[in-house]
């Protein structure tokens, strides 16, 4: 059979990376995907003198690479949402295939790019766009298409793996590992994007929209970053017994789905507890297959680099398949997508972990234990620190059963207004992940 | 579209389970694959009155069912390796895919049944045959595709780890869990399937097969079990930061391929140390990204349901697929598999953990360190535990380092043929499962 020619846009470190894996596994690929994929043609700005380009097309207009009739998949590794979109774009008009790694593009322009590619009877695959080289995307869409997935909640971002796991084991600072984190490459200089959530946002968006049949709707994630916890909450959730994660979760409840990344207390004994460094990890709960979990690199130029020619492979295959019979984009037929209501914040119930400062006086505990009883907010557990000076502040650390994030505000609004009670209570969930 | 036909033919466990999922999901299901999937032919032995068969053609002759013009897709789910592989040759021969979850089948008779299928044009699917259904012939086959995968290690017998998990929790013997094992139903009246890890060597050999592009070498698989795993075993692998676990290992190595099922100790913090109970998971290091693990429940009726119903979904998505496009069998066209010698138990490398009785008196030490010396064995950790009464016998604990099993098996001899020797060395393998 002729070889596949595959044209990729942008040789950044993922670029370089698929082209590696392209060139030295070219035979094992081969032995797999029954014929040759070739790298026909790459689109950069700049000439790249590191790799023997013999026998490539080197253009640095890389639309003209997306209207080539020699090339049979475009691949978009450019990132960002603009150029890239467009390229994407330009490829699906010229009846490629597509092939990206773009969380962002996807996230927030992959119910119109899905909707095009539809109609030119093309596929945009993206396989690499979440939690980097674990095959994620085909475990929920195909691995488990026969469940009602119930929820999945995953560690979707590196850096802030990273930056927790070393606060945890080291017992620094947030500000001070973040530092570490960008002189090692980890952490971009400007770390907006990892710490507070919204890389993890975009990867949830595109999880929950496959594991539900819901579309792409990136604008309702609930988001909340990492940079307010401190070296303290992560020892008291240790002498509680848990480990503080950056999760994203996605859950279906009656009344609609929860979208949400936070950071959040889980149990030790979890596996996710036990995700360390710059790793990912998402379970994923079905209602017959249970909890299942996926663990690998999500991001490094090679293991991103493993999706993106995993979803070549893919194209490779659905050649000739008559196009009713692709997996389609976001697992579910085009037509079968839900439109359940996704919640707000305030209508998610979880269990909660409260650290506050008051004033070591008699009364205290009791006003605290009034506030959450009226509001039928029950306690799991009360950790309280000795003062370091008798009649000074001292921390109290709550743990609460499951309640609606509605009470748990007034709750707090409630403490905080209490004259014993000093500074902000700070709050962080707790998910027990359990069945 | 019109209707996808499935006859299922076997309604033990597992045909039960994915009548229930086919029918309580169905919706779902339709929603992902595009088109109607139904349960059109059932054969079973004796008539099952737990469901309402409307609409479903009852039959006692399964044959019957995989000759029938009117079935696309024969699900093989009566277990065993006699009437279920005349049933899928029969089937192949009547033009149908098939699906099974019979890993002995696949295992033992695999290479034929391929042949058989890829002469007619036919597909048989056994992503349920392999630790339930956590979808790891799909990672392995698809995910993974880019890479030269280096090995793979798991937990891929729920009783054997149930067994393990409980002698750990509670320092319970093996005799005493395998006895509750078998009353709760994870273990069989005889067990020796399940402990003696034939069960687990079924399913490494399809994994190293997909893993490697080899074809499926079941009686070279080195096979131990966990019978012979000691309380005391236990307890001493977790004073050294071990947990015992019961492990299939596949390794490309320059000489070979390594293929073992054994118990062995693996450091505490690797997340398949935190594997337990009857929950599976596989551990595969690919070349290109790295380590990746998959867990979930690795049998019972809808888990293992759940990836029947996968693959069923995959075949009728390759319906219209030009059959050289299709997803090999064993991940390499039939064509491209490598004749990769298999390495006998005495060439693999690995480290050990070994317990020794011997006489407290003074050289024993001296005359063990010297005969490993000399077979160029190092110690990685020596445990001498103090005597019940001075002079008695005294227990030894060494963990060496790596050295090929063929030196060991010299040394262990060695050391039994010392009087100061008290019966045989107990040996167990050390697995470091790193990079």
């Amino acid at each position: 059979m002729k070889p596949v020619n595959v044209g990729i846009c942008g040789l950044g470190t993922v670029g370089r990376g698929t082209y590696q894996v392209l060139t030295r596994n070219a035979k094992e690929i081969a032995r797999r995907a029954g014929r040759e994929i070739r790298i026909s043609h790459i689109g950069m700005r700049k000439p790249n003198l590191e790799f023997d380009f013999t026998g490539v097309e080197i253009n640095t207009d890389i639309f003209a690479i997306a209207k080539d009739p020699k090339v049979d998949i475009v691949v978009e590794l450019i990132g960002g949402c603009e150029t890239a979109f467009d390229l994407v774009m330009v490829a699906i008009e010229h009846g490629k295939h597509v092939v990206t790694a773009n969380k962002a593009l996807i996230a927030e322009h992959g119910n119109e790019i899905f909707e095009a590619a539809q109609k030119k009877g093309v596929m945009v695959e993206f396989e690499a766009a979440v939690a980097g080289g674990i095959p994620i995307i085909k475990a929920i869409r195909e691995g488990l298409t026969a469940n009602r997935i119930d929820w999945l909640a995953g560690i979707i971002n590196g850096t802030g793996n990273f930056i927790l796991s070393e606060m945890r084991d080291k017992g620094r600072s947030f500000i001070d590992v973040l530092a570490e984190a960008q002189e090692k490459g980890y952490a971009e200089a400007d770390p907006t994007f990892d710490v507070e959530g919204i890389d993890a946002a975009h990867k949830l968006t595109i999880l929950a929209s496959i594991a539900f049949g819901i579309p792409l709707q990136f604008d309702k994630v609930y988001t909340e970053g990492i940079s307010h916890i401190s070296a303290q909450d992560v020892t008291f959730a240790e002498e509680l017994g848990y480990r503080i994660k950056h999760l994203g979760i996605a859950r279906r409840t009656k009344a609609g789905v929860e979208l949400r990344v936070h950071p959040a207390l889980i149990p030790e004994s979890r596996l996710l507890a036990n995700v360390n460094g710059v790793m990912n990890a998402v379970m994923v709960h079905g209602d017959a297959i249970g909890p299942t979990l996926y663990y690998g690199s999500g991001a490094g130029a090679e293991p991103t680099a493993s999706a993106v020619v995993a979803d070549i492979v893919d194209l490779v295959r659905t050649l000739t398949i008559d196009p009713d019979h692709r997996v389609p984009h976001l697992a579910f037929q085009p037509n079968c997508l839900s439109d359940m209501p996704i919640l707000s914040m305030d209508e998610v119930n979880t269990s909660y972990y409260l650290r506050l400062e008051v004033l070591d006086q008699p009364g205290v505990m009791a006003n605290i234990a009034r506030i959450l009883s009226e509001l039928d907010i029950s306690m799991e557990a009360i950790l309280q620190k000795e003062p370091q000076v008798k009649g000074s502040e001292v921390a109290i650390i709550l743990l609460t059963r499951q309640v609606q994030e509605n009470q748990m505000n007034k709750a707090i609004a409630a403490i905080e207004a209490l004259d014993s009670t000093l500074g902000e209570v700070v709050r962080i969930r707790v998910e027990s992940l359990e069945g």
